[in-house]
C-alpha cells in the first residue's frame, strides 16, 4: 500500500532526477501482474522523485540570496546538542537577541536541546564566534557585509556591524546540512555583501487591514530574506490606518476601526530595527486620500461629506491645493508623523490624482492662474514643493510614485518608480535617487521567473555610472484588494525571495532553473518564523470542503493558478473590501510547482519519446481525472465548492484528452476522429473559471501538435 | 485510482455509519481480480466513511455547547447573499460589532459576497433580527440567556442583554446546514441560558511567553464556546509578565523582555470585552515568585540574588510575610494593577508554597511568635489576610488556590480547586464561593471523555442546595511547561469544547459518544477564528521532515498520543523553557480520534464477526505496517525524524500481529507457535518512545483474546 501514497500525495516533486537507487523494500506482491506492475513502476518512479527532491546533503548550493562568493572547503562542522555561541563586540548590539533568536530556530529546526542562549566569554569557542566591530545605523547605504568561515572545529562570522552579522546569521541556518550522522554545517569561506542598499517590501494595509501579527511575522520573513525596508502604506480611500494624535478623526472616522495605534508602531518600528530593517511609511497624497476627507472633509477639493470607501480603483477625491488650510493640517500632521519614524526617508505617495475635483474647483483655477501652473501635474508639484517643505524642515527627504517627478522639485527627493522601466532611468539620469517597483506587483500574481528577472539595472537601459549611481535598489509591492490576513503570506512567499535574491545577489545570478530548484527548501524553511504561505490553504478549503479531507482541492489546487494582472476584476464579481476572501482564486496560489514540471516532462517526452516522462504525465493526468469524482462527492455536503465544479470539470477532460494523446504516442499512430473534439476541448479548457485557469493546458496543446501535426 | 486516495489520506472517519449507497462511479475496472477485489472493497468502505462524515446537513443536533432546550420546526430559511440584518436597541451595544464579525463569518464560511455589514433600520427584515433589551455588565452573575426563533422566512434573537444575543449569534452560526440548493438555517425555537456563571479558560503566559495574538484568537474560541472568563496567569518563577509602571524592575528583569505593555493588556481586556468575556489577572504569591526576586530580592525570604527559574516543578524562593516592606509594595503594586483590571475579582494564587525559606528565616519565626501562628499555613493566611485588606479596599474580590482556604479568612473571598471535588465540596460547605479546575488541567493531555466527565456539581459529592450556590462553575486549565505558541491551541482546542459545554449545558447532557460526533465540525469550525489547532500540525512535521511531504508523519500522528498526567518529564529529557517543542510529543495530540474509531471497530468484530470492521481495522494495520518504510526514508535526509523510528517500528510490528491475528479469526484457527512472540509484541508496543505511546495496543490486546483466550 505504500505505492500508492505517494499518487496521493500530491507535493510535486521539486526536481526530476532519476539517480538514487530504489530501496529493495519498495518491491512488493504485484511482480507477476501486467497492470499492478505498471501501477508499480509509476509508484516507484514517484517515490524516486520524492527520494530525490529530499535530498538534500551539502547546502552549499541552497543558498538564497546567493552570496557574492561561496568557497566549498574539506569538512563538515558536526552540530550537537552542546553548541555554543560567542560574540566578540564592544558594546551591545543587535546580534545579542539576535543570537538568541538564531538558537531558537536552530534548536527548533534540529529538535536538539541545545541548553543556553547565553552567549559565551570565552573566544573563540568550538561552536559559533560572532564578531562585531559596531552598532550599525539603521539607514540607507549602512554597511550589510560579512565573512564567514566554517571549519570542522569551528564556525566564524565576521562583520562591520552587527547588522552584517545578522545577515550572515541567515546564511548560517542556511547552511544547515544532513547526512547518515546527523546535522552539520560544511566547511566553507562565504564573503557577502548586498548589491543593492535599498531592498524592500511595501505591505498595503489600507485596502484590507492586516492587524500587527503580520507585519512581525513578515518582517521575519524579510529578515530571512535580507531585506531591509518595510514601506508601510498606511493611508487609503479605504481606510487611515495609524493613530494620530493631532487629529484623531483621520484614524477614528476613517477607519473602521482597525488601525496602528501609536504605541503599536513603536514596537513594530523596534521589532525591525532588532532585524536591521529600516521602517518607511507612505502617506498616500494629493489623490487615494478618501479616508482622510470622512473626519475633516475641509482637507478636499470638493464638498462632501465623504464615506470610507468600499470598492477599489481610482477615484476623485484629492486634497485641495489651493487651501492653506490644507497646507497648515499637513504641516501639523507630518510633524507628528516624522517625529514617530525615525526613518531618514518619509513616502508621500502622490500617484494617480486624476485631478476631477481639481477641475471643478474654483480655488484650484485661481491658483493655477496665481501662481502660473499649467497643468493639474504643475499643481501637484507645487503641492508637492510645499511638503517638501515641511519635510525637509522634519530632517526628512522625501520619496514619491513616479508621478512626483516634475521638473520643479529638485533632485534630493527618491522616485519609486511603477510605471516602468523608461521612467526609472528619466528619474536616474535626470539626477534622482530611484527604486524600481515596476515588474514587482506581487499582487498581480504573475510568476516568480517574471519578477526574477526584473532588474534594477538592467543592461538594456544603458545607464551611464552617474545614472547607475543613483538606483538604489527596488520594492515589491504587496498592494490589498484581493487579500486578507490568511491569504497575505501566500501572495508575497515564497516569490518574493527570488524577488530578494535579485536586489541582494550579483547580476550574474540568473539561473532560473537554479532559483526554482532552491525556492521550495527556503519556502519551507519560512514556515519556522510563523508564515502562514503553506499552512493557509488547508485551512480554507477545510472550510470550503466542510471536512478534514483536503486532498481533492489540494490536487485541483496543484495545477490551477488565479488570473494574473488585473483579469480577476472582470469575472463578475465586483470586489469591495467586504467580499469574502476565501473562495477558489484565493486557495490557488501564483506560479504553483506541478504546472513546471509538468510542462518540463511533456517537452522532454515530446523530445525524445522519454517513457519515464510519459509516466509522469500519466500519472498525474490519472490523478486530475479521477480527481473530479472526489470534487463532486464533497460538493454534495458543501455548497461553497460548487462553483469549482466547472474548473475541475474542465480539468477532467483535458486530463482525458492528455491520456488519449499519450496512448496515441505510445502508439505511433494519431486517430483522426478525435482530432476535432480533442481540441474543442483543449481550448475550452482555457476559460477561466472562479477566477482561476488550468495551468498545464499548453503543454497538453504541445502534445496534440507532436500527434496531429501544428 | 480515485479508489486508493482515501487509503491514503489519513483523516480518520468521524462516525462509523454505512448508509450511505456507494455512487456508481467508483466502480471501475478491478472487477475481476479477487486481489483487485479485496482492495476495491476496503477503498469502497473508506470512501463510504468519508461521505458519512461529511455528511451533515440539518444542524440542530450539531449544537454545541447544546442549548437548554431545542424544539425543531418546520421551514428552512435560505440563506443568499442579500442577508440582512435588524437590530433593535436602545443605545449601542456590543452587539453592533458583534453582529459584524457574525457576517464576516457568515461570509466566510459560505464564500456568499453578503454586501452590507451595516445594520438596518427596519425592522424585522427578512434576514436575522436582533433584539436587545440592555447593555450587559461584564459581571458574575450577568444575563447570558437568549431566545432564538427560525422559521422560513425570518431569524429573531431576542436577549437581555447583548450578551445574551452574543452568544445566541455564536448558535445561528452553528446551526448553519446545507442541502441540495445549498446554504439554510433550519427552522427551530431555541431557550437558552448557561448552567454556570463562572466559565473560565486559563493561560499561563509565564512557563513560555504567549504573545498578544495567542491571546486574540483564544479568546475568539472562547467567545465561540461560551465560555466567559479569561484567567490569566501573569507570574510564575519563570517570569512576570507585565509592565507594572511602579515598579519596573519587575517586568525588566523578571522577564527575557516578554512580557504584556498595560497598553496591549488594556487592549485584550476590551478585546475580550467585546466578547462578554472578563479577564482575571493572577499573580501568584508568596510561592512561584522567583522572577519577581530578580529585580526586587528585598522581597524574598532568603537573601538572593535570584535569576529568572528555567526549569519546572515547585521551587522555594517565596515572599517574606514578615517583613513590612513586603506589604508596603505589594499595596502599591496591587493598587496599581486593580486599576488596570476592571474586573471585580483578582487572583492572588497562593498555591504550593512549601515554606523552605520561611523555616530558614529568623523573622518569619519572630513572626510566628508574635503573631501566635503555629505552622507555615497560618503563616500563608495572616500573609492572605494583609493581602485582602489591600484587595478590599481596592473593591476586589479575592480568588486563591486550595491552599488560600483558612478558618481566619473570612467567606467573602473565592476558592479555585485543583486538589480534588473533596477541596471543593470543604469549600463550599464552609460558605465560600468555589470553582473548580481539579480534572480540569488540559496541559495533562488527559481525553476529553474525561474532562467531559468533571462535573462542577457531582451528584456523589451531595452538597446541600446552599452549597450548592457556592459552586460558580470551573476553569481549564493550560499551564505552559510544554507548549509553544505553535503547539498552544492543540492543547486547548477543541477538548475545551467538551469541558465548555459542562458548564454551559444542563447536568443532564452527558452523551460521550455523542460529544465525539459533534466535536470535530466544531473543532474545524474554529479554524475560521485563527485558531492553529489543526494546520500547526503540518507546520511542525514539514520542519521535522525537511519535506512538504507530510502523509508518513501525519499517519503515525493518528495513533499515537503524548504520555499523559506528568510521565512526559520522566523520559529522560530534563524539560527547561528553553528546550525545543518540536517533537514527535509536541506534533502529537492528545486523544486523536482514530484510536476510539479502531477500538470500537476491534470490539464490534469481536462480538459479532463483523466483516466490514474486519475490513476497517485490516486497513488501518496495513497503512501503519507500509508507514514505516515510508518514515524510515524520510528520515533518512531528516535527522531530527530518527528518534521517531522506534515507536514506528513498534507500530510496524504490532500491525503485523493485528493482522497475523484478523487473519486467524477470519480461518478460524489459532496458530499456537505465533502466540508467545505475538503476547512479547504487544506488551512491547506498550513502551514509550519520545514521550508517546500508541493507542491501540488494548483493542490488540483484545483481538489477541479473541484468538488465543485470556
Amino acid at each position: 500500500m505504500t505505492l500508492e501514497i505517494y499518487l496521493a500525495d500530491n507535493s510535486p516533486p521539486t526536481t526530476v532526477c532519476i539517480r538514487r537507487v530504489i530501496p529493495k523494500s519498495i518491491y512488493p506482491k504485484f511482480a507477476t501482474n501486467t497492470s499492478a506492475m505498471r501501477r508499480f513502476l509509476l509508484s516507484a518512479l514517484a517515490l524516486t522523485l520524492t527520494l530525490c527532491a529530499n535530498t538534500a546533503f551539502a547546502q552549499l548550493d541552497q543558498l538564497m540570496p546567493v552570496p557574492l562568493s561561496v568557497q566549498p572547503a574539506k569538512g563538515k562542522f558536526r552540530l550537537k546538542d552542546k553548541f555554543e555561541v560567542s560574540i566578540r563586540q564592544k558594546e551591545p548590539t543587535r546580534i545579542d537577541e539576535g543570537a538568541k533568536r538564531f538558537l531558537q530556530r536552530l534548536d527548533g529546526r534540529t529538535a536538539l536541546n541545545i541548553p543556553d542562549y547565553a552567549t559565551k566569554i570565552a573566544f573563540p569557542v568550538d561552536g559559533l564566534n560572532i564578531i562585531v566591530n559596531r552598532n550599525g545605523k539603521l539607514q540607507l547605504h549602512e554597511d550589510e557585509s560579512y565573512k564567514l568561515q566554517v571549519t570542522s572545529s569551528r564556525i566564524m562570522l565576521d562583520a562591520e556591524t552587527d547588522i552584517g552579522a545578522l545577515r550572515g546569521l541567515e546564511t548560517v541556518l542556511q547552511l544547515l546540512s544532513v547526512d547518515e550522522e546527523g546535522f552539520y554545517f560544511p566547511a566553507c569561506k562565504i564573503e557577502d555583501a548586498p548589491r543593492f542598499p535599498w531592498r524592500g517590501l511595501l505591505i498595503d494595509v489600507c485596502r484590507h487591514w492586516q492587524p500587527v501579527e503580520v507585519i512581525h511575522r513578515n518582517l521575519d520573513a524579510m529578515a530571512a530574506m535580507k531585506l531591509n525596508v518595510l514601506h508601510w502604506h498606511l493611508s487609503e480611500d479605504q481606510g487611515f490606518r495609524i493613530e494620530s494624535k493631532k487629529f484623531p478623526m483621520l484614524h477614528q472616522l476613517g477607519s473602521n476601526g482597525d488601525y496602528f495605534t501609536q504605541e503599536q508602531v513603536k514596537e513594530i518600528i523596534a521589532y525591525a530595527d532588532a532585524r536591521g530593517i529600516r521602517v518607511v511609511p507612505e502617506f498616500d497624497i494629493p489623490g487615494h486620500a478618501t479616508a482622510w476627507f470622512v473626519g475633516h472633509p475641509e482637507l478636499a477639493s470638493a464638498p462632501g461629506p465623504y464615506t470610507i470607501e468600499k470598492k477599489f480603483g481610482v477615484f476623485d477625491p484629492a486634497m485641495n491645493p489651493a487651501n492653506e488650510t490644507t497646507y497648515k493640517f499637513l504641516e501639523i500632521f507630518l510633524a507628528e508623523m516624522t517625529a514617530l519614524f525615525p526613518d531618514a526617508y518619509f513616502h508621500i505617495g502622490g500617484d494617480e490624482n486624476e485631478g476631477k475635483q481639481w477641475d471643478k474647483n474654483p480655488e484650484v483655477a485661481q491658483l493655477k492662474k496665481d501662481k502660473g501652473l499649467k497643468e493639474n501635474h504643475d499643481v501637484q508639484a507645487y503641492f508637492n514643493q510645499r511638503l517638501l517643505e515641511f519635510l525637509t524642515e522634519d530632517g526628512k527627504r522625501m520619496v514619491g510614485w513616479d508621478e512626483i517627478l516634475q521638473p520643479s522639485i529638485p533632485t534630493n527627493i527618491v522616485i519609486q518608480s511603477w510605471r516602468g522601466k523608461e521612467a526609472l532611468k528619466k528619474a536616474a539620469e535626470a539626477g534622482y535617487d530611484v527604486m524600481l517597483s515596476a515588474g514587482l506587483y506581487i499582487d498581480l500574481c504573475q510568476s516568480t521567473a517574471y519578477h526574477y528577472a526584473q532588474d534594477p539595472l538592467p543592461a538594456e537601459l544603458q545607464l551611464d555610472k552617474k545614472a547607475q549611481g543613483h538606483v538604489l535598489g527596488g520594492e515589491a509591492t504587496m498592494w490589498a484588494e484581493l487579500i486578507s490576513p490568511e491569504t497575505i503570506d501566500s501572495r508575497i512567499w515564497p516569490r518574493t525571495c527570488a524577488i530578494a535574491e535579485r536586489f541582494w545577489s550579483a547580476a550574474t545570478v540568473q539561473d532560473v532553473d537554479d532559483m526554482y530548484r532552491r525556492l521550495p527548501k527556503v519556502s519551507r524553511d519560512l514556515e519556522e518564523l510563523g508564515l502562514m504561505h503553506i499552512r493557509y490553504a488547508d485551512v480554507l478549503i477545510r472550510r470550503m470542503a466542510r471536512s478534514e479531507n483536503t486532498l481533492p482541492l489540494q490536487t485541483l489546487r496543484a495545477v490551477i493558478g488565479p488570473l494574473q494582472g488585473y483579469k480577476r476584476h472582470g469575472q463578475g464579481i465586483a470586489y469591495s473590501t467586504e467580499t469574502p476572501l476565501t473562495r477558489l482564486p484565493d486557495i490557488a496560489i501564483p506560479d504553483p510547482t506541478m504546472p513546471r514540471e509538468f510542462a518540463a516532462a511533456v517537452d522532454l517526452h515530446i523530445a525524445k519519446a522519454d517513457v519515464m516522462q510519459s509516466l509522469v504525465i500519466r500519472n498525474w493526468l490519472e490523478l486530475f481525472k479521477n480527481n473530479h469524482h472526489s470534487i463532486e462527492h464533497q460538493a454534495e455536503t458543501a455548497p461553497a465548492m460548487r462553483a469549482v465544479l466547472p474548473i475541475s470539470q474542465q480539468l477532467q477532460a483535458l486530463s482525458v484528452v492528455g491520456i488519449g494523446l499519450l496512448d496515441m504516442l505510445e502508439k505511433g499512430e494519431a486517430d483522426a476522429q478525435r482530432k476535432e473534439g480533442y481540441q474543442k476541448t483543449i481550448t475550452q479548457a482555457r476559460t477561466p473559471v472562479q477566477e482561476c485557469e488550468i495551468l498545464i493546458v499548453d503543454p497538453i496543446q504541445r502534445l496534440f501538435e507532436k500527434v496531429y501535426g501544428k
